[in-house]
């Protein structure tokens, strides 16, 4: 191991970086060394590589967990500014420590990096060997709250993780550290005396007031603006902290108060470190601004049409950005072409990881010329009486720069003006496509953006390279640095990875003959159709639908699928489990036998050629790991009743304000009763529920949720099962956690679904209370999802339908005011209208037309009775009646000022007509009936005596008491229609 | 710089040693960190490499000072077992550093390492590069209180200076330190900040408070037997000791716990260490001892006569051993060749630092037959009657293994014996040698000793080699792990630097081949010419005579002096400045004119062949360095007053029980202006005494003192003067510190005298009172130098008589006893016994019989006083009258009892001869005289009738009061002698 520090230490040094020492201060991560997170801030430029020990407290094992050690090695490095191709050097990297990067797969994987603690944020990836998370690559974004202007590169290597993986050894302490002596042997002791340290003998009195000296020291230093000793002292708070928690011995309460003090702090430092390098005149310089690609100002010209190539070359692109990005260019080509006058055929995009390609069929050489008309002064300004041009018309002639001789007369939509007519020649397509392009690119956005070394662009990741090819012709294309060339990049490790492009001609084929699969679709294919082949020799199917071969396809530029296996005896663990590693780790498709049962194999799809043989059992001991940790787990979590683990929720933060899980499980608890009481459940439902409440969201305190807490709720049923609980009450804690997503199944069982509406009303009132409502793109908590899972599951239990909106919201409103949070009624109405916005959304996907969503929109505080409406009304839509009935109950309505009660004294009515309207409402209205179809049926007699009514009586009669009894009528019928439908809303959509 | 420091590590890797990370909290040294302090303790063995940025706050200097930083590089190495050439393997980390060793002067200078705080001590050297301090290189003796077994080597690489000369720049910040970017642009604003933290900006009481934290949690970890964080937090402790130092914030009492403290924890930790390794079955396994050599069992023949040649081959040996050791051997060899029957003409020694040479001329080839008489019975009894072997004979026959036939008569004194005489057969020389030789060399000693890789062997430096040739025959030796061998070692840096010795012959010639002068008078010769030639071409001289002429002498195996220089413009700072740097710190020569003006150069003395250009310039740079720093000191010294100065005294520790160097300062005030008082001062002196007192040791606060000690005393008449005190106040500062050495030069004033003597009498009261008396070769507080010191001043200043020991211990014993510290008598008799053996040594080492030092031992209590009488004893030992006066009085010594009273009553005498006795005693006790001479000529006519009265009188009269009468003139005459002499010591040397 030494040894492959010593090679990195070299490799970058080589590569002009200088070596630090590791921190002399406990840090949890190299990061927080001064030579990267001060060193981030400001102009001056940083190259530097170093190891860093860093001390994780809560990964104490006492030496005993294989993977997980209380301090771990990292070599961190900083690239400032981005040199342009950090990726191809840290490939060099690994080389440099013997792995054989063509052999393996090595991928970059979207992992994006924030620490709130630290206010900074960057995007990148998690780098994969074979599966192995070796690698955290990040652009470092902001960092102490500030903008990092240039960008960093921070690369750190896990090093006890790739010498694993390079050694083919299963335990940290099995690494051979220097010859002839390992891991184990040279620092087992004090991986075990720590971890006793950390999780068992450090004082908590002790180490509370060490964090309260340590903060008080950061204060003072930052008042005599001393930015290093302070930093120090915040390392040390926040290693302090860090030992306190994994004692077990921070509140809640306690953690939200430590990490504002600590983020504020850290803020500071950098703010003053920054004002003091400043003030120093920044003594290593500062980094010059990349320079502005020259403007092209020669276009080749072009006969006859030819399709236009233009691909934009990034670095891994996140899966999700892959198929958006292409989307967007699409749109972007299309739209930008139609704005100009070149001809052109179809525009098709392309899309992997690494590349965006648009291809636009037959583009015509040149635009055509156009007229174009300029208009002057009207004509009768633009004459005097003698003919001759006015002082207005000269005026306009001499700015057009023309005799005003060649003024003509233009009509324009009757009124006569003077103009002149011009022809705009057209431009030939290589210049007209090098404007387009560039905006092309100059625009591109994603959900989150980011900086590099360029000086202009922005997005989800370095645009590296662009090729621009009309036929054979290069189109010159300059944004911000960027240059369009003539080559490509093919996969890394390809003999030469850069390669010309003659031609756009055939460019996908061209790029299929380096192994890239351009074409999402058949790269999809590809996936499943080899997937699908190795699972058969063993037996087995994959799930071709799954989201996750999406995934999978937005990965690689050329699928290899791979089979590999697992020790069968994995099969113990809960299956669910072992697919969620799978799926969520490690992105490789679960086999199933005929019957679904999981098989104890997987396929693994790989980026390109590789050593199969190699690559396989890298994935496989990946794998290996990870179940023996989830066994590890899992065997832990069994010696330990639910309701003990209940108990350690009360450790776990839930938000600042609203306080622990425990807290939060409290609230749910409670809602959930008072739901069941108001629903009138069963005897054995309630027994259910009560029993299920007492132990909600018990497995969050498990070690197997803590590590993969997507099983939520799964875990929960399996523990509970095997604790002996009723089935009832482990399907209702099951059932508790759905709908998982939109869409995703909702709870089978009342109790469940008692419990899972009131962890959502619990959820939605209680972070809008807190101000901590959803924000564009920003739903930390899952709001947007909440709350359609409130409306999933009210729509699947009618039966509930007592259980509105607001009085779910209400009563969770009641728990969380018990904990002294004021919650405005304003607020839980924002809430209810919230809920409703996701209702309406639900019919819209679902294809209900607009004006019926809208009319059925005051029932959404039940969905499942407008669910019933919107039936009803979808069964009504083709009924002559029906549209005469709606049309007159609008006419009451437009009539009626809205203020109008709807009380009247029969005995004023005096015409037959309002009279005749009198009798059939009083009729209709004593009749009812439940919901739209019932109510249609009493109220259709009316139909025609409202229409009579409005022809024959003048309802605002001179006398008032006639008028107020007229306009009381009407009101009645209006109010009585009302609760029924938004009558309004339907509009006119129904007349036939 | 970062190149070095990988290019170490890789040489170091590449021999085996693992490489750990710094630690990560602040350590004041790389021994500190667990990889040596904890690893080096127990049997396991353990080779490791390290960077360790070492942190002193005490060396902050804001950046500002080019040699001192708070926080320094080091590199360091441990080495355990000692592999056997531990110097040549560190020797080829230099050239892997780039240092060309042949062209530059590296040596190793004794220096030896103790840290009482970790129970840590061990003997090496310091590395020179060109005089300049590189490497700390010790063989670890002892830590945590634990004698450690196997030793371990530990070489400590100081990077900044090594960095500093290879570089040739003379600032810390001017280091490059990576290609672009210099130390000072890398960490210049930390080491400002750290600098304003450590010495400005800490709040003392949070570190207080941290440091009651820190040990309280080490105490814990220690009792939950947890070595490892028990260890981290001795470190944090000690780390947080020092700032509070570097604020200034600790007292002398607060300086003394805490050391106890940490000293206790650091103990503990290690004990603890040792038993849980232990516990942990040594998981790095144990080292083995190394064989031992196999015993010579065959011994070559010789013919005729030749010399024997035997080296013991050392690593560099500590100068003053190797005079020592030389004669050590030479005497050792004498005694034991005596001790055999071989016969040999003269034995002489040489020595070099590496290697000490015993040459033995004409050794015969074997050793003659020798006869030995047996006796047995007496003859009487060893035949019967009839002239059979009586039982007795025949068993003694049987028991030597002869006939009883062969038993001959003997005489013994007079009486007949039975007995047989046996014949040794004379040994071959190459066998008696190689027995004679091996124990020469298992009994090598020297002051302080040490341990290394051998199992038995024990001496000051290790022995490497032995060469034994008789003639050109080997003599096989074997001595623990070492076998003689026919080879030598010559300079390191030569071609092949191992050499085969063929014969004893001309040994010294061939060692001079290799350039190597093996006879100390011929290399101090050649040191003293050399240096003198070089001295003579800038028209100055050297002092030939000086003690370091001797030292630099032992320093080197091959004089090769070179002439520096330094700029004129430090010749304005105090010429003892200048020589001290020089003469302490670097072993130059300094270089005066005719006048003994100080001249801008020096001599120093390399080791064999180098090139003089680069050793010159890279000893000149270190002067200037030193000289620069001096030249800081002084300007900032001099910007303090006396007075102010002697305020920062009060935070110096002096010894943790008498507290700091003002509690000092003032006892030695108090008891110098006592002693004035009883002396009875001039007013003159007195004024200069009171001012002088006031004073006291004010220039132990400068920092020129606080860096060079041994200029204490001559910066105080410095300071003195220019702050305007009177120049009799200044020299008796001055003269305050006299003398500095056994033979030193005493103070030529009486208020100096007085001081100076003050200083002795509680140096000597204080720790002796504390228990801190010399033992054996320990005297860290160089108590025999002061009780030395108060007997030459004493000596020097008869006029001071009245000033005895006791009266001035005394004296001292009240101010130590102010300060709340027992004082007992007997301990005021121990001190006073302890001056009169300083006082006895110097008479006999000047050459005064013992009979006649013995006889004024009682008078030492005034040195002056024994003076004037060992003065007068020498006049009087010729004369035969005097030798009758000495054998009257100590006739009458012998025969009364001691306790027998001087009382009498004359009128109880009767005989003429007592009555004559009382009468001439009677005249001469009432003339009486000053001294021995008075005396003497009072007494003399004592002595006949002294001799008279024991020839006619008996003594022990059977009548009681005569009898009384008689013994009490006796003793009246006794008693009147008694205080010249102790009249029985002078024996009976002087009869003539």
């Amino acid at each position: 191991m030494q040894d492959a520090l010593l090679a990195l230490t070299r490799y970058w040094t080589e590569r002009g970086a200088m070596v630090v020492q590791p921190f002399n201060t406990e840090v949890g991560a190299g990061t927080l060394n001064p030579a990267t997170v001060l060193r981030v801030l400001g102009p001056e430029p940083w190259r530097v590589a170093y190891v860093e020990p860093s001390v994780r407290p809560d990964d104490a094992r006492y030496g005993e967990n294989p993977n997980r050690l209380q301090t771990h090695t990292q070599f961190q490095v900083i690239l400032k500014p981005d040199p342009g191709n950090p990726q191809e050097l840290y490939l060099g990297s690994l080389q440099a420590l013997g792995i054989d990067v063509a052999a393996h797969d090595v991928r970059f994987v979207e992992d994006n990096w924030a620490s709130p603690a630290l206010g900074a944020w960057g995007l990148g990836w998690e780098v994969w060997l074979d599966g192995l998370e070796i690698t955290q690559f990040t652009y470092f974004q902001q960092a102490g709250g500030q903008t990092l202007d240039p960008v960093s590169v921070e690369i750190t290597y896990g090093v006890e993780r790739i010498m694993m993986a390079l050694q083919g050894v299963d335990h940290f302490k099995d690494i051979a550290y220097a010859p002839g002596i390992s891991y184990g042997e040279a620092f087992g002791q004090a991986e075990y005396e720590m971890s006793r340290f950390y999780l068992d003998d450090a004082d908590v009195e002790t180490q509370r007031r060490l964090f309260e000296d340590y903060a008080a020291e950061a204060r003072r230093l930052l008042d005599a603006r001393l930015p290093v000793p302070a930093h120090i002292h915040v390392l040390k708070c926040s290693h302090t902290f860090n030992v306190l928690d994994a004692r077990g011995a921070v509140s809640t309460t306690e953690r939200a108060k430590a990490f504002a003090r600590m983020r504020g702090l850290a803020r500071e430092v950098a703010g003053l470190w920054s004002e003091r390098r400043s003030e120093l005149e920044h003594p290593l310089g500062t980094v010059p601004a990349l320079p502005l690609a020259a403007a092209p100002t020669e276009f080749a010209a072009v006969d006859g049409t030819h399709p236009l190539l233009f691909e934009i070359g990034t670095e891994e692109l996140p899966p999700h950005e892959v198929t958006r990005t292409a989307a967007a260019v699409e749109r972007a080509l299309t739209d930008k072409l139609a704005a100009t006058r070149l001809g052109h055929g179809t525009v098709t995009t392309y899309a992997t990881p690494r590349r965006v390609i648009a291809v636009v069929d037959a583009v015509e050489p040149v635009e055509p010329d156009a007229e174009r008309t300029v208009r002057g002064p009207r004509a009768s300004a633009a004459f005097d009486a003698d003919g001759n041009p006015t002082k207005a018309a000269a005026g306009f002639a001499r700015g057009q720069g023309v005799d005003p001789a060649e003024l003509r007369r233009i009509d324009v939509d009757g009124v006569e003006y003077v103009g002149i007519t011009r022809t705009d020649i057209g431009k030939g397509a290589v210049e007209v496509l090098s404007g387009v392009l560039g905006e092309v690119v100059a625009e591109l956005r994603a959900d989150k953006n980011m900086r590099w070394s360029d000086p202009k662009l922005s997005f989800t990741r370095p645009v590296r390279w662009l090729l621009a090819l009309l036929g054979s012709t290069p189109v010159p294309v300059a944004v911000s640095a960027l240059a369009a060339g003539t080559t490509t990049r093919v996969h890394r490790t390809a003999g030469d990875p850069v390669v010309a492009v003659s031609t756009a001609d055939g460019y996908l084929d061209f790029l299929a003959g380096h192994g890239i699969v351009a074409d999402q679709d058949k790269r999809r294919a590809l996936v499943v159709s080899s997937a699908a082949e190795l699972a058969v020799t063993v037996g087995g199917v994959i799930d071709g639908d799954s989201p996750l071969v999406d995934e999978i396809t937005n990965l690689v530029e050329e699928p290899n699928a791979l089979l590999g296996s697992f020790d069968a005896r994995y099969l113990e663990l809960p299956a669910e489990i072992l697919t969620t590693v799978m799926r969520k780790h490690q992105r490789y498709l679960p086999v199933r036998d005929a019957d679904g049962a999981l098989l104890p194999h997987f396929v693994a799809v790989a980026n390109g050629a590789c050593d199969h043989d190699k690559v396989r059992a890298g994935n496989e001991a990946v794998l290996r790991a990870r179940y023996e940790d989830a066994s590890f787990f899992w065997r832990a979590d069994l010696r330990t009743p639910p309701e003990r683990m209940k108990e350690g929720i009360a450790k776990l933060a839930f938000e600042e304000r609203l306080g622990s899980v425990a807290q939060r499980a409290d609230r749910i608890a409670g809602v959930a009763l008072v739901l069941g009481a108001a629903a009138g459940l069963s005897e054995e439902d309630s027994a259910t529920l009560r029993a299920a409440a007492g132990l909600a969201k018990f497995d969050l305190g498990s070690q197997m949720v803590i590590e993969l807490t997507s099983l939520a709720g799964t875990m929960a049923r399996e523990y509970a099962r095997r604790a002996g609980q009723p089935e009832a009450v482990a399907q209702a804690l099951f059932d508790m956690e759905l709908p998982r997503s939109g869409g995703g199944a909702v709870p089978t069982t009342v109790p469940g679904a008692l419990l899972a509406l009131a962890d959502r009303f619990d959820l939605l009132v209680g972070l809008f209370a807190v101000g901590a409502k959803p924000t564009g793109s920003s739903d930390p908590f899952g709001l947007r999802r909440a709350g359609a899972g409130v409306v999933a599951i009210l729509r699947a239990f009618p039966a509930l339908a007592e259980l509105t909106v607001p009085f779910g919201l209400s009563t969770a409103a009641e728990k969380v005011r018990a904990q002294g949070i004021a919650v405005d009624d304003a607020v839980l109405a924002e809430v209810a209208e919230f809920v409703k916005r996701r209702y309406e959304q639900v019919l819209l996907d679902a294809g209900v037309a607009h004006e019926q969503v809208a009319a059925v929109l005051p029932l959404a505080d039940a969905p499942a009775l407008a669910d019933a409406t919107v039936a009803e009304l979808a069964g009504l839509t083709a009924d002559p009646g029906f549209a005469g009935l709606v049309a007159a109950l609008q006419r009451v309505r437009r009539i009626v000022p809205a203020d109008t009660g709807a009380g009247y004294d029969p005995a004023a009515l005096v015409e037959p007509a309002e009279l005749e309207l009198h009798q059939v409402f009083t009729k209709a209205s004593a009749v009812g009936g439940t919901g739209l179809a019932g109510f249609v049926v009493a109220a259709s007699p009316l139909t025609d005596p409202i229409n009579t009514f409005f022809d024959a009586v003048l309802v605002m009669a001179p006398e008032p008491a006639l008028r107020a009894a007229r306009l009381g009528l009407l009101a009645a019928v209006r109010d009585w229609a009302a609760p029924v439908l938004d009558w309004q809303a339907l509009g006119t959509t129904l007349e036939a």
